[in-house]
C-alpha cells in the first residue's frame, strides 16, 4: 500500500493505520551503527549515498509506511555562516546573541548551500520505486532560532529567553532570517520529490501560549506558506505535518499554522488534542518512546490502548518524540506488526467524515 | 494585610493580588549565599533556626504575601533508608529500582525522622507573629518516587519510566510507600502550625494523561486527604496547593486531586486553565522565571499582560516555577512591587462569584 501514509494524512479511508518512528533511522538500528564505525554523523548527513542507505535501513527492517530523510534540523546553519558540531549532542561555538551577530547571518539560497540534501532526496525517490513515499523536512524557525541563540541544548533556554523577552525586536529579525532560510530549504525539498514535508518545532512547548503566537507561530507559518505554493507548482498534494511539542497550552494556535498534520508528543491524549483542535487535521502520534523500553507484550498492550484513543481517519501512528538509542530493534520490529495486526478493518465498515 | 494570601487561597474578595515567588529563599539573594559561606544546604535545611533566617529573607527584602519554609522535597528520604546528596543538584547514589529494594524501604514517622523541619514550622509561627501565613511543603509521591528511581533529575527519566511501564505492580508499591510517607510529613507540619500545605509535583508533566491518572494522581490525592483531615482537626481551613508541573495535557483531571489551589507553571494560559478547570480552584501563578532576566520595565510590562488574564478572584501570583539563581533581587522587588500596584483595587468593585 504505497499511499496509505499519504491517504491518512489527507484523512482518507484507510485499510489500516499506517505507521512510522520519528528518527527511525538512527543509533538503535546495529546497521546504523556500522555505517557510522566508518562514516561520521555529518559525513552520513552530507553524502546523497549514504543519507540514502541510511533512510532505507529502517524501511527494510521494520517495514515502516513512510521514509524520513536522514538528515539534521541544522545542517542549514553553515550556509546561514554558523558551525555547528556534533559529539553527539549539537555543539555551536559561535551562539548568536546580539542585534550585530543577528545582522551578519546570511540568508542562504538551499540549492548552493546544501544541495546534497536536494540530491539525496532525488536519489531517494529513485530508490524507493514508489513503495513508501518520502517525507522531507526541516526544523520549524523558533527551534532553529533556539539553537542558535543559547549554542546547542538547554533545560532552561534562559539565554534565548532573555533574548526573547529583553529584545523583542532584535529576536523577530532572528526569527525572520530563520524563516527565510528554512522556507526554501523545505520547498526545494518538495521540488525535488519530497511526498511530504514535516517541520520539527521541537522546543515551541518552552513557552508560555502568548509568546508561542508571538514567536513560534507566524515563522512556521511562513515556512508552510512557501511549502504549499511550492507543492502547488508541482501539481500533486504534499501534506504538511507540524510536529508541536508539548503543545498541551497552545494546541488551538495550531489550527492557523497552514500544517494538514498535527504530529503530537505523549504529553496529550489524541481523544483530547482531535476534540481542541477538530477535524480539520489528522494527528500524527504519540506512544511515549519509553514504552519501547518494556518487554515487548507490554509494547502490544500500550499499542492496543493508544489506537483506541486515536481517531479511526486521519491519524498516522508514530511515537511522541525520536526513538531511543537504547531501544531493542525487535521492540520497534513490535510496534510496527502490532500497529499493522491491530488496526486492520474492512475498509467499507469506516464512517467517513 | 496578613491574610490576604489566605483569602485569595479561598477565593474571597482581595483589595490586591497576594504575591509570592517559588524559592523565593535561595540562591540569587546575597544573604542567603552569605549564609551558605558558612553552612552547607543540608545544613541550612536541618537546622530550625537557620532555616527559619532563610525563610524570613524574602519576607523581609520582598515584601511578599506569604512565607514558605525553606527546606528541601527530598528531606523525607533518609527516614524512608535512602541517603541523598547535593551538590548543588540531588543526587542518590542507591536508587530504588526492583522489587526488593521497594519493599526494603521504611515508612517513617514524620515526628521521629524529620522533627527539625516541624521545630522550623513551630518557631517561624512565632516570628513571622502573624504578619504573614507560612507555607510548608513537600514532594507529591510521583515525583517523589521519580527521583528515587531515576537517581537524581534526568531529561528523559527513562529508568523511571521503564520501571512503571514494565512493572506497574512495583510501581505502584513504591509510589504507595512515597505516599504514606508523604501525607503524615505534610499533615505533621500543619499540625505544627502551617497555615497552607502545598504539594510539589514537578515532573507529572513527563506523563502521558492516562499515566498521570494512574501513577500520579491517586497519590497525590491521598495525601490531601489525610492533610485535609489533619486541618479538620485543626478548627482552621487550609489550603491545599497542588503544583502542577507542565499541565497542559492533563489539566482537567487535577479537579478531583482534594486540592482548593492549582499551581501552573507558564505553559498554560490562566484564562484557559480557569476555562478548562471550572470556577472551584484558585490559580496560582505563572510568570515564565526568565521574564525576570529582562530590564525592570519589561517585568513590569510581563506582571501587566498576567494580571489581565488573571481572574479577578482567586488569583495568587507567583511565578511558573523557582526564581532562577542568577535573577538580579532588584528584578524581583520589581516583579512584588508591580504586582502589589497594579492589582489593587477597590473591594466594592469586585463581583464575587
Amino acid at each position: 500500500m504505497p499511499d496509505l501514509f499519504l491517504r491518512a494524512c489527507r484523512r482518507e479511508p484507510v485499510e489500516r493505520t499506517p505507521v512510522w518512528i520519528m528518527r527511525q533511522a538512527g543509533r538503535y538500528l546495529p546497521e546504523y551503527r556500522a555505517l557510522r564505525e566508518r562514516h561520521d554523523f555529518l559525513t552520513c548527513c552530507r553524502t546523497p549515498e549514504l543519507a540514502c542507505e541510511i533512510t532505507l535501513q529502517p524501511v527494510r527492517r521494520l517495514g515502516v509506511d513512510a521514509a524520513i530523510l536522514f538528515s539534521d534540523i541544522l545542517l542549514p546553519l553553515p550556509g546561514m555562516g554558523v558551525e555547528v558540531a556534533f559529539d553527539p549532542a549539537p555543539r555551536i561555538d559561535a551562539p548568536v546573541r546580539s542585534g550585530r551577530e543577528v545582522d551578519a547571518l546570511r540568508v542562504p539560497d538551499a540549492r548552493e548551500a546544501t544541495p546534497e540534501v536536494l540530491e539525496a532526496v532525488r536519489l531517494l525517490r529513485r530508490e524507493l520505486e514508489g513503495k513508501v513515499p518520502l517525507i522531507g523536512f526541516a526544523g520549524a524557525p523558533f527551534t532553529l532560532a533556539a539553537y542558535l541563540v543559547e549554542g546547542g541544548g538547554s533545560s532552561r533556554w534562559s539565554r534565548l529567553k532573555t533574548l526573547l523577552f529583553s529584545e523583542p525586536a532584535t529576536a523577530h529579525r532572528l526569527l525572520a532570517k530563520c524563516a527565510e532560510t528554512i522556507a526554501p530549504f523545505l520547498s526545494e525539498q518538495v521540488r525535488a520529490g519530497a511526498q511530504a514535508a514535516m517541520l520539527f518545532d521541537t522546543w515551541a512547548g518552552i513557552l508560555s501560549p502568548a509568546d508561542y503566537a508571538a514567536f513560534a507561530l507566524p515563522y512556521a507559518r511562513r515556512v508552510f506558506d512557501a511549502v504549499g505554493a511550492a507543492a502547488a507548482e508541482s501539481g500533486s498534494p504534499v501534506p504538511r505535518i507540524y510536529y508541536a511539542a508539548d503543545a498541551g497550552g497552545y494546541l488551538e494556535k495550531v489550527r492557523g499554522i497552514g500544517a494538514e498534520v498535527i504530529g503530537l508528543d505523549w504529553r496529550l491524549g489524541l481523544d483530547e488534542a482531535r476534540r481542541r483542535l477538530g477535524d480539520g487535521f489528522a494527528l500524527q502520534g504519540n506512544l511515549d518512546p519509553c514504552a519501547l523500553l518494556a518487554p515487548p507484550e507490554r509494547v502490544s498492550e500500550r499499542v492496543r490502548e493508544l489506537l483506541a484513543s486515536a481517531p479511526e481517519v486521519g491519524h498516522v501512528f508514530n511515537l511522541g518524540h525520536g526513538i531511543l538509542p537504547e531501544t531493542p530493534p525487535e521492540h520497534a520490529e513490535r510496534l510496527v506488526e502490532t500497529v499493522r495486526a491491530l488496526s486492520s478493518r474492512p475498509l467499507a465498515s469506516r464512517s467517513c467524515p
